[in-house]
């Protein structure tokens, strides 16, 4: 996608790699929206440092990231003896996997790689298998989120007013993003549309970078309270929402996504709004059954107690908005049941959430797959 | 109520008044919640600065203070002539009424003063009355709010967990609050009660005011961000809201309250979890009958895209969170349906929204009465 740099519209994608000099460039998401820089890593050592430490974050974005750095480990292995080249790797996956356990999609990408490598006969060959695996798992983050582009763009209209929740947006992905995909498509077909960003807080994912992003694609926008949703929908102001998710059951249809998004979804149907949410395949869970089930992460209070952001001296600071003494909660995730999501839309079709299971070999439903997970 | 001042727990009024030395003390509340401080006022225009700068804020607080303000200046008067007393005072009268031209209450305190006042036939009695009528309305309001606590606590069970938005606390009122006032007369009882205090974005008086309100009285508490109530009900820990309200329209049972009121309004009917709003009966205005009328105040975009705290200094102040060149919206109140509104918790008597028109006298309705405003 576009980013206005040093006064130039120039594309980034979110994750990409050099060939040339082996290294991996990201976009240093923590200095944004009030610095753009990328940064190029040049061990794998430093590519899951960076997953670690959240200079990149969301699924289809660390899962390219450890597919990079897998590559990038094995192209620096300088010996000629096939086996040790294949412990080498393995190491390098581990210590990937590793760098954000909780999350699937590195270990999903990581795995896939190594198990299709295992065939190659030569140290030139894996290293060049490699690569192409590599660039291939970036490609296609990027096709599916085309593809849920394509397929979303036709459920908007000109001048509809949009609501989003958090960021699923390309900074999430290697590029395009999930929720934000159909927005650009709309842009891109010329229909004029105003998407309301949620700031969701307590991270503010909404008010610093789906805002950042929509203005660097020029298209219209306007951060609201997570308060003022349902006034704006009771006096007729926004047409349609669409969020991305961190996991989708395949079972149930249930919709787990960051907090707040079950508050829209129940305040959308209140007012026949409706209500889509956009997601690559993987994020899929084939195995749990009921979205109760999933553990609700809670995080650290001082999130909720306050916020960051950048103070008049244009530095990043926190303040703190309760007093000291009392105390908050922090759940970062809630659970949306199907009958208040209007449609998934997926990079192979928009089905009703309850219609998953059944088309589930058409959406890449293997019976030895590992769960994914937010 | 009580608060935590200097090491030791004492009592303080929002607003008093000494009659030695013609002073009006109010609680600097721009400070709070992280510092606690007191000032004296000496007179009417640094009174009506006060109300004004915000110092003091919430309907029933800048009410008392306007009368106040009113007695304080005609105390000032040291003339002996009555005709000029009276004309001092409709002075003093619309400096403290065009403080806050939006607001009701002075205007009403104001009047009714001056009415009532007209009657006296010497400088002296004039004076006294003047006292006598803005320390009435004073505990009035603190009567109002008593009533409304005993009343409330009766809809409270031991255990309870129960939500509150925004600040409708003593901070509000002369003293004790009118969401804040059936937990605080649970508490009294002996009730264990937990309070889930919303953040309230933009504004946070939720997770500044209210939060600070409950951890001076002792009553267990804890902030949520806005987003997280739906997942809360959802998972069973929430068994009651309370909250106040800016208006409420005796004809139609409509509720004007702080941005986001709406939003757990319909969160709470889906849960089927009891839904009350507090309010004194000066809240009720007998005059629209259609809450789409009313306008809803949008406020400066700063307030949205970033949020005001203390910094690791200890020193006040603003983060910006969204980046340069993304707008924002802030619009300030929203209005639930009577449908959604389990009961209003009035001084008088609990009663459904719809049935206000039917007790419009018992409720304190009259003919010729100036309509309450937000």
């Amino acid at each position: 996608m576009h980013v206005i740099h040093k006064g130039r519209r120039r594309k980034f994608r979110t994750v990409s790699y050099l060939r040339k000099s082996n290294e991996i460039v990201l976009i240093e998401q923590r200095l944004l929206p009030h610095e753009f820089r990328q940064i190029r890593l040049k061990t794998p050592q430093k590519t899951a440092k960076a997953i670690t430490d959240m200079v990149v974050r969301g699924a289809g974005a660390i899962g390219a990231t450890a597919a990079f750095g897998l590559a990038q480990g094995i192209c620096a292995f300088s010996g000629k003896d096939l086996g040790k080249l294949k412990s080498h790797a393995a190491k390098i996956g581990h210590l990937l996997k590793a760098a954000r356990p909780t999350a699937v999609d590195p270990m999903n990408a990581v795995n896939a790689m190594l198990k299709e490598l295992e065939s190659e006969k030569t140290v030139a060959a894996y290293r060049k298998g490699a690569i192409r695996l590599a660039e291939a798992f970036a490609d296609e983050d990027v096709e599916h989120c085309s593809a849920i582009g394509e397929l979303g763009n036709r459920l908007i209209r000109k001048d509809m007013k949009i609501l989003t929740h958090c960021n699923a947006g390309w900074l999430a992905f290697v590029d395009i993003g999930s929720a934000t995909a159909p927005l650009y498509a709309a842009k891109r077909a010329g229909k004029q549309i105003h998407v309301y960003c949620d700031e969701t807080r307590p991270r503010c994912q909404g008010a610093s970078l789906t805002a950042w992003e929509l203005a660097q694609e020029g298209v219209s926008h306007e951060v609201i309270p997570d308060n003022a949703a349902g006034h704006l929908m009771q006096r007729g102001e926004i047409d349609m929402v669409i969020t991305g998710a961190d996991r989708v059951l395949g079972r149930s249809g249930e919709v787990t996504n960051k907090i707040g998004t079950y508050t829209k979804a129940v305040l959308a149907n209140r007012h026949g709004i409706p209500f889509y949410v956009a997601i690559p395949l993987s994020t899929i869970d084939w195995e749990l059954k009921d979205g109760m089930e999933i553990p609700i992460e809670e995080r650290d209070e001082s999130e909720t107690l306050g916020a960051w952001g950048i103070n008049e001296r244009g530095r990043r600071s926190y303040v703190r908005i309760t007093n000291q003494g009392s105390h908050g909660r922090n759940p970062a995730f809630d659970v949306t049941p199907p009958e208040l999501v209007t449609g998934i839309i997926t990079p192979v079709g928009i089905m009703k959430p309850t219609q998953l299971w059944k088309k589930r070999r058409q959406l890449g439903w293997k019976q030895d797959q590992v769960s994914s997970a937010s």
